[in-house]
């Protein structure tokens, strides 16, 4: 079938893998300068091509779908979003690892803020969204209501209400990546990042390896949702327990409950952990990132699973990583290199009680300078059967146990169901 | 802070903005030739550029974190995907929709098939990867776990088992578009849709305005997760009586219970009405779509709150839509348009019980060719308290009701929490 109509431009395109016209408007960022006007704000907005100061746009992913709207005519081109009353419901810094250029690499530190900290360049007709988001919310889940039942916890009409329902502040986070940073953390030159960036994409945003002066890049991907449980200040006090979970994306349990996987197991004994502990004085925390799949994406996660079980001798925790490997490259691409900034924002110091036995995160958060208290193993009864193939392969590959590590031996023995 | 490393390139970079050498090698695609040798193999894989025929690269958003593992050098450049055992549990048509350019715009129909239906260009040495995965899993919710408890259903041994576990196949499918078909979905000229996508973006993929020869685009977006309980190949079968939920990712619902919306009680509705069919010997289907927050993403979605939460007079259902256009300019941007495609693909022609009340989702399945019978309302004991606020402002703009439409006046009256 032929085209409906040939893409014949009508109005000058301008490419944006070289600088141009008009850039003297941006305002310069200095990454890493503690005072938020000296560092200057992260203009990513398409409205005005003269103000933008990054690589990329707003919304992670979603401004693909804002580009639809445009494109539909449902979205007038160069809209400014009315903030009027959207500021954060809770207070969130600043404090002095904000200015740490190679603690906050991946968020926007100012990025909540930008209303009131920006506001002489907002006043001046600089298009500046916020790039985090803070709210309240209720949120009731079945398993908590079931601890309720079982009077594993209580109501104290506070954190944990009549109706079963928890309350929480939340906070959505969207990347931006300050590119030098960013190689810091994983150790290659920003040089080869940019390329790798451009490159494996299929060459998105060119700017990556013609535009060095542009250092921050807002990437299409998903962020990170963060659930506090008691005050949000109290994150950032060492002296008050915190209890926390970093999960990582998985849709097919955390919203399907398929049996394959501990993740809404864990997700919401976490939860449950969390509220325990506000009600005793402390403090909780869910961070959430999109990384589906070990951000490897669903469709490779399902090619993954048939893999597993078909292969000869069935579903096995001795080729549970194998398969991985063999289908994707890697084992695992969700690269906790980063996720402690989010931590570091929050103006974390110490986690009490880490729910999560991951050792890639453990490593993360102790490696950027957090503490770590106990570490709290998802307990056996909450694991699904034939989830024991990853959690015994994890454990055996340095995941956090009190028990036993299995052995090669162990391990081949630990089967999962086949594809029936 | 300065650079760690300069950026400056040791090896040739090329850029894609213009066609180079090469290209002789890229199979041609012919969208809508119903051959699927005709019409060609989509090569999205970044191994070899020269056999590349698309803009972008696999697995949606999650291609800038392949990139990640190649710049951190945990994955090879060029790794070959090994496809053994991955193939899908079950055959998926081929239906004759599938070589119908104006119905199938925004999936490649042969994207789980490509290993048998491309095996010659494989052994060639190209690197065609699938973009969609069929699975099998068992699916643990204490939804339907609650259902059985309350006798609303019955284990069968098939479909619900003792566990109180569902079987399903599962789906996974990434976006492939055929540019000139969504730009005919969307009524505008390719030309337009590929400047907006361009500009709107900040500039992602030039190829999209200088490339008018590649007419695919594999977009840096969510994709969609379908689920089907009883058999696939009944989908395409009229007369089995489909139940069928098309879904939008909510994050903040489906998976901690938010309840500032009816998303996850809606949804775990429609599984048991879809477990409830299939053992009725129909089949159910959720088709499960990655748009946050009418795709405008969290971060926008949490500032809507707050403006709704705070505005005079506090969270009424006749300002609801009103909050989300003066911070995002659009009061959704899911763009049903490209949704029934999947529906396309599974050989749909009829779907007997729509869980649903979106008079977008309706318009856009009926306007697609697909019948649509009876609509199933969301029971209103499931409708949370703070909830009300935005299914009544729904069903004055047009939701499905079997009851009154709210008045203005009635809107007026409908409050939400505020923000305590």
């Amino acid at each position: 079938m032929d085209s409906p109509t040939p893409p014949a431009a009508t109005r000058h395109i301008r490419l944006t893998s070289h600088p141009g016209q008009g850039t003297d408007s941006a305002p310069a960022l200095r990454w890493g300068a503690a005072d938020p006007h000296e560092r200057g704000p992260v203009v990513g907005s398409t409205g005005n091509r003269s103000q933008r100061n990054v690589i990329g746009t707003h919304s992670g992913s979603y401004g693909v779908y804002r580009a639809l709207a445009v494109a539909a005519g449902n979205l007038t081109k160069g809209h400014r979003a009315d903030l009027t009353n959207t500021a954060p419901t809770d207070a969130v810094g600043p404090y002095p690892v904000w200015g740490d250029a190679h603690k906050m690499v991946s968020i926007d530190p100012w990025g909540a803020s930008v209303q009131t900290v920006y506001a002489d360049y907002l006043e001046r007709g600089y298009d500046i969204r916020p790039t985090i988001a803070v709210t309240k919310a209720h949120i009731h889940l079945p398993e908590i209501k079931q601890a309720l039942a079982f009077q594993r916890l209580q109501v104290d009409g506070k954190i944990l209400l009549e109706d079963a329902s928890a309350t929480v502040t939340k906070i959505a986070v969207e990347p931006v990546w300050w590119l030098p940073g960013v190689a810091e953390r994983f150790k290659v030159s920003e040089a080869d990042l940019r390329r790798a960036l451009f490159e494996e994409t299929g060459g998105m945003y060119p700017e990556l390896v013609t535009r060095s002066d542009l250092e921050v890049f807002l990437p299409p991907i998903g962020g990170q949702t963060l659930y506090v449980f008691g005050d949000v200040r109290d994150l950032a006090n060492p002296n008050v327990t915190l209890t926390a979970r970093v999960h990582d994306e998985c849709n097919g349990s955390d919203v399907f409950g398929s049996d394959i996987c501990t993740c809404r197991p864990y997700l919401t004994h976490a939860i449950e952990e969390c509220i325990r502990g506000a009600q005793a004085g402390g403090v909780g925390l869910i961070a959430y990132s999109r990384k589906e799949g070990r951000a490897l994406g669903e469709v490779t996660k399902f090619l993954v699973y048939n893999a597993r079980k078909r292969q000869v001798g069935g579903d096995r925790a001795d080729k549970y990583f194998l398969r991985t490997e063999c289908v994707a490259g890697v084992q695992d691409m969700r690269f906790q290199e980063l996720m402690p900034d989010v931590l570091h924002w929050l103006g974390i110091t110490k986690i009490h009680r880490l729910v999560s036995m991951s050792n890639d995160k453990f490593d993360a958060i102790t490696g950027s300078g957090i503490e770590v208290g106990e570490r709290v193993k998802i307990p056996d009864e909450l694991i699904p059967a034939d989830a024991k193939v990853e959690i015994e392969a994890k454990v055996a590959a340095g995941y956090f146990t009190d028990g036993r590590v299995p052995t090669a031996d162990d391990l081949a023995q630990v089967k999962g169901r086949g594809l029936e």
